[in-house]
């Protein structure tokens, strides 16, 4: 199957999967998979098993806990099942599934549990995995994304990787990377527990640090009560503050439009490309950030990070053959600069704080996004702060040299403003901004752009700053641009998702882009194979009480 | 074709595709290739196009200059074609191989590349690109491993890197990561060239900083000559110092078993296992330094490291479906000792450090294996300093816990130790020991087991100090080493080979170990895409004058 229309937007009210408890500081995500419920026919979601539709609704939680639940200070991450926590990814559907399936689900899972991680870290909000029975593949992946893992001793309950010895595949979201690189298990012991399709349990899984600890049933609720608190009260989060709504995102799709207040994508099927246009804010930034207490859900930088977001993950799962995509900005940039200072004045409040983290995880979605992304700046636009980093994030920029003669002679030429928003808060998965990716071991380069921030440069200028690739000018911008747009069409689809992969991370690894980069790379590779994914292979076979039969050259 | 038998000893006396010419610091090695000279039938090696054959060759060029001429400080490496430097790797040898074959090739190719840095960074022979016309794909990269590039700028010659536009793949030797890792090209530019099959050249090769200098026909060969005359001033190498002949290496190989002096291996094509066996020092070491010289190439140290060079390489080209490594080794672990005390107490010796770089070279290798590695401590081994690093490369290690009974019950039971040898001269690619992977963010681990350098630890010691992942004892080792082979045979190949490949490398990342990791599973999976191996895929449709017919999905 290459997957049916699949839509984001959900809410609590529509949860078919988990359960959302919050009791003051501590709030209760409770997985419990309802097994008719799966996103496409033909396979259940036994044992607390998932499929993107679980995820989805996963995602939705983690998001609404940040925004709409200030007062939350840990998470329990649990399940509603007798004796099994989660039993990963299902197995029927991945067998099903269409290679791009399954690497946008994998991606789609992995984004959501490096949100989690990215609350832990930066929201004050820390995530317990309370683990009341056995956690195998991405359900201990699940596990893993967690700050604090408890397991049930109950002799029987285990935490396992078997995607190796049962599907002959890797842990897809991260469990290789977080099992060696997070929890620092040693490396021949991670080999020996991703060899053991039963995993391990109890004092063992502790020794080896794959769990935190292993707690009898009988102490079980009440030391996972104890570890939420304790885990809360080292939140930074303040007392007493009120959550905003994330009301419903308002959108019109067509068969070749996806269209929301401030954000628009033409599919043009012919070119394989879409292109998005992000307006800048309609009104002046609020005085202060009351104001933006007060806006909520519609103050201009969250209400136009959120429709990114959608549009994004949209566009991922629904659109693969639209492999470019154009990316414009209209608006006032000085507007756009005084939403941002207004964010960043303001960091050591919670909601503020949350809107700047919410648009780096929606610029990282973009980075690992498999698609060409071309920017154009032209006149009338406001690649300024924030809105510049979808710039700095595409392959390429080309920045119109003057104006159109023929459309408006007197209007002022494009520019494109770095400010703060660009010298920090929103680092991409390699740790640093996108402009110290850009200028990696050009500290000269690097100095130079910072010292023109604030100023609005037209073409010449930021391309001799090297902030775009190239600057045409009226008579040589249609065709140009045309071309790059064509010529991207024309080439690998394959290809382009590997160079881009190693293009857009230049410079130093962390967990985050090893996951996405060497881990993803090699298990495509693996999905890839006949030994995996041929009708002998051991993802097909599994479950039919045949083994698989495989090559046995090693590559 | 899955490929020939291929032997990699070679010697200067039977190059058919490179000259290396001496002329006191400075060595020329000159890419001549034979366009009949394919390693296999099939493809005209024509424009300096290489295939597996050709890198021999330069691999063995790059070690002799080590060896045999310390007088060597800079070397250009240049072509003997009129107008064209290097090709790449033969398309249609690529079009026609089997994945295995070229995954092997890449990775034998990558790893001399980083050998010419190697020399570069540590040995003072510093390389030189001399582009005497245009290098395109694997041309390229072989400059790019070079530490400063020089185009001749005649309007003709180019640089690129046509893998994507022409072939729907990537560059497969590092050229992506060294461009943006190495060279600092922005990756908006790096995108650019890379989707222009034609390249680059003259000045806008030097501003995009592809190259170091461009350099007019008519200034060619002086200018030439003065940069390696420059590059040769910087280097550390001794004055006068007489180099060692790499005698050839005695090998037998019968359908069963590969001997050396050394090094043996048996072929157990049942078990899917090479049982490898080291034999540790015959005699005491050499008194000093200049009994290291003496015995040359017949000096243990430098003996072992070329047969286990050799049979890695050997059993990776020839033997694909022994997908398990069994390393054992046996002898005086004092005299290991001795041998290696020996090496770092001289370590400003040059045949010292070249000794010591290449055993750090061949660790190297190991670790960027696709075979499972299995390592045995038993009575008589002796996994001590360099030989300990086999066992620290291993994926599992075993060491019995007493005796065998049955065998030699007055034997010393099996101990290993850890000393200088493993505390820093070999790091792995990643920049770190591998006793610093093995403990990565368990600092008290690390210290326990330095305390413990110099000193035999027996089973329950080495088990407890983390460096043996298990301790069983006679009862039960034969049964649970079986099993541990057994188990891996049944496994998915290409599930172990991400596996390991992920598990070997924790921590931080280098651009060696992009270019082994992400780059490569990038490519590897592009490999077997249909868009690239298809019947209708670029690699296959190249130069039929058809264009490749691409599954437009994004993935």
């Amino acid at each position: 199957m290459s997957g049916p229309h699949v839509e984001f937007r959900v809410d609590p009210s529509g949860y078919r999967h988990w359960r959302l408890d919050v009791d003051g500081p501590v709030a209760t995500l409770t997985m419990d998979v309802d097994e008719d419920g799966g996103l496409v026919p033909g396979y259940e979601l036994k044992l607390n098993s998932y499929d993107l539709g679980v995820d989805v609704e996963l995602y939705d939680a983690v998001q609404r806990l940040r925004f709409e639940h200030p007062e939350v200070r840990a998470v329990v991450v649990t399940s509603g099942k007798e004796k099994i926590f989660c039993a990963g990814a299902n197995i029927r559907m991945l067998a099903a599934s269409a290679h791009a399936w399954k690497v946008n689900f994998c991606k789609f899972t992995n984004e959501t549990r490096n949100g989690i991680e990215d609350a832990t870290a930066h929201s004050g909000q820390t995530y317990l995995a309370a683990l009341n029975g056995t956690a195998s593949g991405g359900g201990y992946e699940l596990a893993l994304a967690c700050e604090h893992i408890m397991l049930v001793d109950d002799r029987s309950s285990t935490v396992s990787l078997p995607e190796l010895p049962l599907l002959g595949v890797l842990p897809g979201t991260g469990g290789l990377t977080r099992v060696t690189d997070k929890r620092h298990v040693r490396r021949d012991r991670a080999d020996y527990f991703s060899t053991r399709a039963e995993g391990l349990g109890g004092k063992k899984a502790v020794a080896w640090r794959l769990v935190d600890e292993a707690v009898p049933r009988t102490a079980w609720a009440e030391t996972v009560a104890a570890r939420a608190r304790e885990l809360a009260a080292r939140s930074s989060r303040p007392e007493g503050a009120e959550g905003i709504a994330l009301t419903p995102l308002e959108k019109t799709r067509t068969g070749t439009s996806v269209a929301y207040e401030h954000v628009t994508a033409e599919l043009d099927r012919d070119a394989g490309a879409a292109e998005i246009t992000v307006a800048g804010p309609a009104a002046d930034a609020p005085a202060d950030i009351a104001g933006v207490h007060r806006q909520g859900a519609a103050f201009w930088t969250l209400a136009v990070t959120r429709e990114l977001d959608d549009l994004i993950l949209d566009l991922r799962a629904n659109e693969p053959e639209l492999g470019t995509w154009v990316i414009r900005t209209s608006g006032d940039a000085r507007r756009v600069l005084d939403h941002d200072r207004l964010l960043l004045d303001a960091r050591d409040d919670w909601l503020a704080n949350e809107i700047v983290l919410y648009l780096k995880r929606t610029l990282k979605r973009l980075d690992v996004t498999s698609r060409s992304l071309i920017a154009l700046a032209e006149p009338g636009s406001c690649f300024a702060g924030s809105l510049l980093e979808f710039a700095l994030a595409a392959d390429r920029v080309y920045q119109l040299d003057g104006v159109f003669e023929d459309v408006d002679p007197d209007a002022d030429p494009a520019a494109v403003t770095v400010d703060a928003m660009n010298l920090g808060p929103l680092p991409m998965g390699n740790g640093l901004t996108r402009l110290e990716t850009r200028f990696l071991g050009d500290g000269e380069g690097l100095a130079a752009v910072r010292d023109a921030a604030g100023k609005p440069l037209e073409a010449a200028d930021a391309e001799r700053l090297g902030l775009v690739t190239f600057a045409p000018d009226d008579i040589d911008w249609d065709e140009e641009v045309r071309i790059a747009v064509e010529e991207r069409a024309s080439f690998s689809p394959d290809a382009l998702t590997g160079l881009e992969a190693n293009y857009r991370f230049p410079g130093p690894e962390t967990l985050e882009t090893k996951i996405f980069g060497r881990l993803t790379a090699w298990q495509n590779w693996i999905f890839n194979r006949p030994n995996a994914s041929g009708p002998e292979g051991a993802l097909r076979r599994y479950g039919t009480g045949r083994r698989a039969d495989f090559d046995r050259k090693r590559v």
